[in-house]
């Protein structure tokens, strides 16, 4: 059999303050018809649907629309997991009755033992999770985190294979060895969050959501599909699009590229180049902008100047500031590759000159965990 | 055939900022247990389902749970409208999956004009709507509120009409005629917010939510069902429960009273015998108590002293409070009395001396419609 596999859709976000709902349709679409030319026997959508717990009222009937047309009107199973960014209480309301037409869709860990079989290929759901909810499944207060938590689960999953089928597991999960961008938010605690690539051998193919590239990770059996749009700067030279996984005989999978309405470019020139009529009707002007200006000089207004020409400014850079912020930038990369827990604790170091104890490092973890729960979405 | 016939859950609504999830778990399980032992062929519920917009995650579990066992374990239709508290885009998120197994739920007016039949009777699901929704669905610009729309709304409905058929309408609406409590946030703009009775007269019978009370409305054909658990203090003198209707030859109903966790009482007396244990041993003190305290001494920390004994108090009043207050309460009642419309034009009047033009009256309409439709929810 065939599906298509995609993921982070994050219905609902903005770019920079641009309401992408139009581009967020019009990929969909695109999804859609390319599920239809493929003759896909499902598509999976490895979570993310939405940027936030709650999500605008738009961003639910056109999540909605969508479904109904793949699963009700082109009769197609569609499997779908919660991500870090969804509430999967408010999402899953009503799931009962969706799987009735086989629009399956898990928000709990529990649910994600029982496989969903199409054409002799076994698909495990397993949605995002907090460590507090393996904790309880399994009975067992040694679960801290997911790194804990991600064995036994696999390990349960294993179990329960049928050697007759094909394995896959959809997930949304940061797979060490997997490289971020921009515009995921950082979830780990300590470093502790994610599955090992390891665990992953045993499926046949690994459908994963939450990184945003599709190259975040090169196992053998297991691929992000990215997100399906450009959602961040620091995005700007991905490929985006779906995954198209064939079970029949060895799994193999492609990847196909859907062009987007806009797309997200940077474009480097002086003002008066920028602002030349033989210059700017020579580009899609409507796409969103990261401009460098080669300028010294003061430009006044030059936002609001530049805007009349190119409506979708994500920024404006001079070149000279970024010569001179190359020190400052470095410092900025320091930072950020630095985890949550690993910034606070330098704080504290730093403020106190005392280290912490193990106490202290506990507490920070519940607090952050909590933190990055509630205000996980950007 | 039979059907019950409820109204106004408001799950997620706090009392006096006392949580009512375990009220309302345990009355909407008394109102599953009426359903299966009255035999209804299907459960009814005019609106109001959530108390506001954005619902807390616990009631929208609670919700669906209790709707799964009605309509997928127990195999009866529920026939369900979105009220002036729910969110209709929300709430209706999915709701094409649920009607496969006659689990209709219905958020927008145009869903209202084809009938739901079940056992030779018609439902009309006429959820809540504002009367921009009915300029856009009649394209008719004169459409300016809910008085003006829905003679057409009705006409429409009653064209259809099956002479072999009865004919149900669930609707959530205020209707003329009817009295409300505190409660209920007030929603007519300029007293033109509702359905004339005389409308009502071509069905067999009008099952509405809106108003808590179930004498609100005594027409030979319609009834509010009423909330099912006190949600005022003003309503502590009202039974609460649901209607059962029959269908069959002439329509009939009839109420069921059920009983709640804890009831919504007023006790009097002197804090010596409040704190008398012969007598809050002898009554049930973890109701929701209003405390009309005769006493004329201070006592220092009087609440905290009588929470120890009664863990849910929702207000204390001294008696001789209350007479001074006489006519403070007068006062009170006059402006309670009295529309937000009317309140803001009397406050105009005062302030300015001047009487408003018509083009004001519109402004005021429009802003308390867009304020009202906004923030309706307490």
């Amino acid at each position: 059999m065939k599906f298509l596999h995609t993921a982070d859709w994050h219905l609902g976000k903005k770019l920079h303050g641009y309401d992408l709902y139009d581009q967020q349709k019009d990929i969909l679409q695109k999804i859609v018809a390319l599920a239809l030319s493929e003759k896909v026997d499902a598509v999976v959508i490895a979570g993310d649907i939405y940027d936030r717990s709650i999500p605008p009222e738009t961003s639910v009937t056109l999540y909605n629309q969508v479904i109904a047309e793949i699963n009700l009107e082109a009769k197609l199973p569609v499997l779908v997991i919660s991500g870090n960014h969804d509430s999967g209480t408010r999402l899953g309301a009503g799931s009962i009755w969706f799987s009735q037409t086989q629009y399956e869709l898990k928000t709990r860990l529990a649910e994600s033992f029982e496989p969903i079989t199409i054409d002799q290929t076994d698909f495990y759901l397993l949605p995002y999770f907090e460590p507090v909810d393996a904790r309880i499944y399994f009975e067992d207060e040694s679960i801290r985190s997911i790194h804990d938590a991600m064995p036994k689960v696999i390990e349960k999953i294993v179990d329960s294979f049928d050697p007759t089928k094909k394995h896959i597991l959809v997930s949304h999960f940061f797979v060490t060895g997997a490289s971020k961008t921009d515009s995921e938010t950082k979830i780990e605690v300590g470093g502790l969050d994610g599955i090992d690539g390891h665990l992953l051998a045993p499926f046949d193919y690994v459908a994963l959501g939450h990184l945003h590239h599709k190259n975040a990770l090169q196992l053998p059996n297991a691929r992000y599909s990215g997100s399906p749009l450009k959602y961040s700067l620091s995005e700007k030279d991905q490929a985006k699009g779906v995954f198209i996984v064939d079970t029949s005989d060895k799994v193999s999978f492609e990847f196909k590229t859907l062009a987007p309405l806009y797309e997200v470019v940077e474009i480097i020139g002086s003002f008066s180049e920028l602002t030349d009529p033989k210059f700017y009707q020579s580009i899609k002007r409507d796409d969103y902008l990261s401009i460098l200006l080669t300028d010294r000089a003061i430009i006044p207004n030059v936002m609001n100047q530049l805007k009349e020409i190119y409506p979708h400014i994500l920024q404006i850079e001079r070149a000279t500031g970024r010569e001179n912020s190359v020190k400052n930038q470095k410092k900025a990369a320091r930072i950020k590759s630095k985890g949550p827990q690993e910034l606070v604790m330098d704080f504290f170091i730093e403020v106190t000159e005392e280290n912490l104890s193990a106490k202290q490092i506990e507490w920070i973890q519940a607090e952050l965990s909590q933190a990055l729960k509630e205000g996980g979405e950007k």
